[in-house]
């Protein structure tokens, strides 16, 4: 009997063309995909909870896929661990109801976005956050942060590209914490994200951190629903998928 | 007039060779050799405090070299780091007396090892730590590792290979910090350090921590004097060179 199982999983973007398979580009759905097929000999198919772009981390990307495998979820658990890439870790594997679908059953996922504000660069964890050397001022970043709890249209902080019905998401969380002197962390947890929502948002909010924009701008971009009045995409490395509750 | 510059860098020892330069391969000490030639036009010799092997980060490593040239500090320092690839910055540059010299002033050295004790591994700064699956058991390590304190004999430590006088050192800190639930960091702390004498102790340190050998036994192999005693060598990718004081 075919059984539908769950994984979450962690990886280091930095040498992936993103999560989803791509002909002759490295992705982290194609690597599991890969080795899911060397130990079942099944062709599956790789539900993710959504698309992380190249070069965006995952703590605890969500997927699953059925199979009708006779291998123990322990043995399947190692043996995928054993062939996969070092920045690809399974860290968990059970087996759910069939009606589990890792995309459309998704009821809220978290972000996280790592600014590093000194004016060197680092060049140990280099690969995990984005370095801005203009000082910020966390004040402000902290009250547009503000606007965007809610139910509200996202359009302006949107990059076309993906399939979606409509651009309106629900933003229970948006905040920065300082983790350490310089070192500043954005939750944002919300019932979904537009393609490069998270990064345009960064992007914004780093404007208003030097002073480029205000706080009141902020918010009159997000109401004009143009993409155009946003800030710049924040780079990829910063931001982790951290989780994805169902 | 020449001029003699201390430089203190910080860099990702992952894809160097380590710090010496060797011809045809990727080391810090040959890439810092060819930005200070592209910048100043001159061949300079740059003396590091001590050589990192292939693998090992460094935090604080020091070096100094002699130039005749006429940029200011400032414009060098820029330019360095501008041309330097992004796994190494120069975090200070400073004009010294012409009496200093990085390698043979050198009056401490501080190393980091990280180890990460879980069942599973991680993706995510992967390359910063030592992952160990078999649980570590503190207490005996902690134990053991204050024999090293005090000025001893480490040949039990040391791989042959580099030129020394003699292989007594004195080592004032050695130490382990839980930083996080099975996250554990040591510090040692000494006036010198014998090739791979870190990661030797380490690998026996980790002995201890399985249980494989005993605190007092630890005690005995560093009184043998003889490698052939000690436990593997831990991997490099775990240690980092802290800083070197003067």
């Amino acid at each position: 009997m075919a059984k539908n199982f769950k994984l979450v999983i962690e990886y280091d973007g930095t040498r992936y063309y993103g999560w989803q398979r791509q002909k002759e580009k490295r992705t982290v759905q194609g690597e599991i995909i890969k080795v899911i097929h060397t130990i079942t000999r099944e062709k599956v198919d790789l539900t993710g909870s959504g698309r992380t772009d190249a070069g965006v981390h995952a703590y605890g990307q969500v997927a699953n896929f059925i199979s009708n495998t006779k291998h123990t979820i322990e043995s399947l658990h190692k043996g995928f661990n054993c062939l996969l890439p070092e920045d690809i870790v399974i860290k968990s594997l059970e087996e759910v109801d069939a009606s589990f679908h890792a995309q459309y059953n998704a009821k809220k996922k978290t972000y996280h976005y790592r600014i590093l504000n000194t004016q060197l660069p680092i060049a140990i964890k280099r690969q995990y956050a984005w370095h801005i050397r203009k000082k910020l001022d966390l004040g402000p970043m902290q009250e547009a942060a503000g606007h965007l709890i809610g139910t509200h249209d996202f359009k302006s902080f949107e990059n076309v590209g993906s399939p979606r019905k409509h651009t309106t998401r629900c933003i229970t969380k948006a905040f920065f914490i300082e983790e350490a002197p310089d070192s500043y962390l954005f939750e944002i947890e919300g019932n979904g994200f537009l393609k490069y929502m998270v990064r345009n948002i960064i992007g914004t909010l780093v404007d208003v951190g030097t002073g480029k924009k205000s706080e009141k701008e902020f918010k009159k971009i997000m109401e004009s629903l143009d993409r155009k009045n946003a800030g710049q995409t924040a780079p990829p490395h910063g931001l982790f998928l951290k989780n994805v509750e169902y």
